[in-house]
């Protein structure tokens, strides 16, 4: 398969849509954003998305252009391929990790025949684990070493083993058990862990430590604070604390761990929320079943996702949508605009997801790149940002795609009327109302009060930000991240780019640590300017 | 003075940088970044805070064209123009806000002659007012309406009321006063609301309501949904809420709110933490005199930043790298990475200030702009970033500015050593490394293995995220924005960008309120396939 992998611009469809970009769809024509019809053509449905895409400056002829493209590049085909253990994680010619991509497979627990069952299988064996812990926990079965209940756990990451499962976690909030409480430390600074520890109470807290390779400097630093304030506490670490690993990593080790769940090397950090890197914690906070629900709508994602038609791929048609406005009418950014609170992380875990898989520069043969790979990735709440930055996404020079997620009903149903509407209501009136006036405009006689119009926009609509809901919307976007990636004919699954900095923290630590008075270039500044 | 403003591209030096942007420094050279005295030569020092900018791609041809640029423009004079009453918040020959721009006014309180007497005057006021209700809490003079004393606030606004104060509240965690709990409501979401009703004891909450205009959507619906609440619990509203507004305002009202603090009409929402809106919020949750020393650190930068030599004003440095960036090098974004994770949340309120301050498309006088105006602003502390999104940093084909923060001790200064070093150091050193990665760059047999260097980056260091030191980190970041509006020449003090979302926002709730079923447009669309 890897001989037919070619970048979009070596497509027939590409010419056809630089043709189609010198006049793309004017959404600030009269009644364009009236037309019912329009709303209805450009919307697509998937489990329980809706994604409205009128807003887009999109026609028919872009629509089949894109088609045609996906096409050519056999997207969907490669995404089949990969969720059936395909190498894809690979750089042809070069020394590269070479590994599958399976991250579809720790979900893939609902189908009588799952795509990888190998894989699949070995997820199902890490949930019947945690199944059997969290009963244990619910039962009084198991406590702290000083024999009192746990009932807050604290989660040590980063990246990857952080950003995904802090946001699932943040979006569920409304869904929680009663009386859990989590906590996330990530950071090396050591304020993160000052301030979690300054809060809990160690007796009744679980610590769950996350580190594939068993070896990731911030996530044993923090490991090592925590224990040692265990100990101080009076209390037996390796009663308190959980590993999520690989196997036979270093933290593979039941004489330090209560209990070590399983990660593979076939899910890269930043796809594996539904893997115990989210599982445990989600779990912890939320019960078991909320997890089988939340890798439920991700798994029918997935399968979805096979459609060859982009206009009933949800996550293709979103992936190509961005692929139109970054390479097509040239915009360096996409802004993530959930008007949910629950959602107030969701941006940073995509930012993560997407900048970490596609920020990069050579292609899967190698060959530096000839077009612009990833786009830059934002974005916070509204309708908070629209006291905020909105104004740069209105009336500023740089021209910024938003994607819009929102839900019909709020998740804590807590809601009321103050002047004749619902808050839920007036959230959603905001969310529609951006899209349209960033698409429409509005001449003004003051230029200082006219809009351009023209800022493509489009918007992701669910029930209710539920587990299933929410399972569901990570897999949509995991999956146009890849979708992506393959147009770009990168390879979305390595992160080359983040070894240099480490091997020079690395070099500069070494001096700290043999605290070198006198030394050459980096290591004497950093010295003399920087500590000294 | 007005006759005077001229955009950047008007100006001689505009061509001469033009011309050097051809050929910027070349930061990859070798040994370029072990030359101690380009790291001498090329950083800055105000008050607490140190800029290194050796890693952005400048020689001195580049600062001496800049300062030239800085001169014609005459920089310096607008701020202290500024800061002595000017009517800046205007567009010459159009209706506008037509305003002095005073924020810098609220903390010019230490010096013998304050530049704007009359505005500090009534600052000072404010803040005796706050001092007294402080130590009245402090006390036990003052208790909620059941008699017990407060020990929680809930702080509603959004925008400039909500982004600043979170920012900086949470940036001070570690010098809180002990016992005392804040919590932030923003969004019309009823989820942001019942999330924090879930977590507090009303009995013992204060609850403070921040907007000038008094007519807030948002804060006023969430405003309602707690007063509801605080009923439902027996408790008497008026004895519970404070009010942060305009004076006059609907909010203005001492039957409803049990004070009122001031915020007046020449000191923007976005630049309004060193404000009421802010001192409140943060007095209650750190003591009045850790306001005090906040407003000091912000006081020191704005008199100094009057200095004309751009090598000595660090603030109007940062505003011109940044300039040089983005208009000569072509840059869109700009990342704020704090290696601190007290300021997690100071990117997002940059964002808000920077964004909806100069992402603008109209100069003062009305004239479509030619050149670019603001950038996207973004970013998340580090080292969680390193985990993410520095892969595009590094390797991605878009080129990201950054500006580093970091402090050279803790916060909470809870350390310890953990393979010989401590978390601090790591920090520090994962800062630097990553500024030096960045720029330098490394080669590589392996193309995926190969950094092209040459990413500008700069960073910021203090000795301790003291309250001192954010408000100077507050003020030398707020300068910065009003010197590049100036360079822009456009009106970094209004927001007409935000109307437009208001009134369509406004008309789908009138057709909701009115329960329309049939209707036309956008209403018709909204209320069947939304709602429907």
């Amino acid at each position: 398969m890897t001989s037919t992998f070619k970048g979009l611009q070596h497509t027939a469809a590409y010419n056809s849509l630089l043709k189609l970009a010198q006049s793309p769809f004017d959404l600030t024509g009269t009644g364009v954003l009236d037309d019912e019809e329009r709303w209805r053509r450009f919307s697509c449905t998937m489990g329980d998305w809706r994604l409205f895409y009128a807003t887009e400056r999109v026609d028919e002829a872009v629509i089949d252009a894109l088609q045609a493209m996906a096409d050519e590049q056999r997207l969907v085909a490669q995404f089949a391929a990969m969720r059936r253990g395909a190498v894809l994680n690979r750089i042809e010619g070069f020394e590269s990790e070479n590994r599958q991509v399976l991250h579809t497979a720790c979900r893939d627990l609902f189908s009588a025949s799952a795509a990888m069952a190998a894989a699949s299988e070995e997820a199902r064996r890490e949930m019947d684990k945690l199944r059997h812990f969290l009963d244990e926990l619910q039962k009084g079965k198991l406590a702290g070493s000083l024999g009192q209940p746990f009932d807050t756990m604290i989660h040590i990451g980063i990246g990857g083993s952080d950003l995904g499962p802090r946001a699932m976690l943040e979006a569920m909030r409304g869904l929680a058990l009663s009386g859990r409480k989590v906590h996330f430390i990530a950071n090396v600074d050591p304020d993160d862990t000052a301030r979690v520890l300054a809060e809990v109470n160690l007796a009744t807290t679980l610590v769950t430590v996350v580190s594939k390779s068993g070896t990731t400097l911030e996530t044993l630093t923090n490991e090592t604070l925590v224990r040692r304030a265990l100990e101080v506490a009076g209390l037996d670490p390796a009663r308190h604390c959980l590993a999520v690993t690989g196997k036979g990593s270093p933290m593979d080790d039941p004489g330090r761990y209560l209990r070590s769940f399983y990660m593979f090397d076939y899910i890269g950090g930043r796809y594996s929320v539904t893997s115990m890197v989210g599982a445990v914690v989600l779990g912890f906070f939320l019960g078991y079943e909320q997890v089988v629900d939340f890798l439920r709508g991700a798994a029918e994602v997935d399968a979805l996702a096979e459609e060859a038609d982009l206009r009933r791929n949800l996550p293709l048609l979103l992936a190509l949508l961005g692929i139109w406005n970054h390479n097509f009418l040239g915009h360096a950014t996409v802004a993530i605009l959930p008007y949910s609170q629950a959602l107030h992380r969701f941006p940073a875990h995509l930012q993560q997801c997407d900048m970490e898989s596609n920020g990069k520069s050579v292609d899967r043969y190698g060959r530096k790149v000839t077009l612009k790979t990833g786009p830059i990735v934002w974005g916070e709440p509204g309708t908070n940002g629209q006291h905020a930055f909105y104004q740069l996404l209105h009336q500023g020079t740089e021209v910024v795609p938003a994607e819009f997620i929102g839900f019909r009903r709020s998740q804590y149903l807590r809601d009321g009327e103050v002047q004749g509407t619902t808050s839920q209501q007036k959230l959603l009136a905001n969310l529609f109302a951006q899209s349209i006036a960033l698409a429409a405009g509005r001449p003004a006689d003051n230029p200082n009060r006219a809009f351009p119009g023209n800022r493509p926009s489009c918007i992701l609509l669910a029930e209710r930000a539920t587990a299933r809901a929410l399972g569901a919307l990570l897999a949509i976007y995991e999956a146009k991240i890849v979708f992506q990636g393959f147009c770009w004919n990168v390879n979305s699954f390595d992160q080359e780019g983040v070894q240099l900095g480490k091997v020079l923290a690395g070099g500069l630590l070494a001096r700290i640590g043999l605290a070198v008075e006198e030394g050459d270039g980096v290591g004497k500044i950093f010295v003399k300017q920087i500590l000294g």
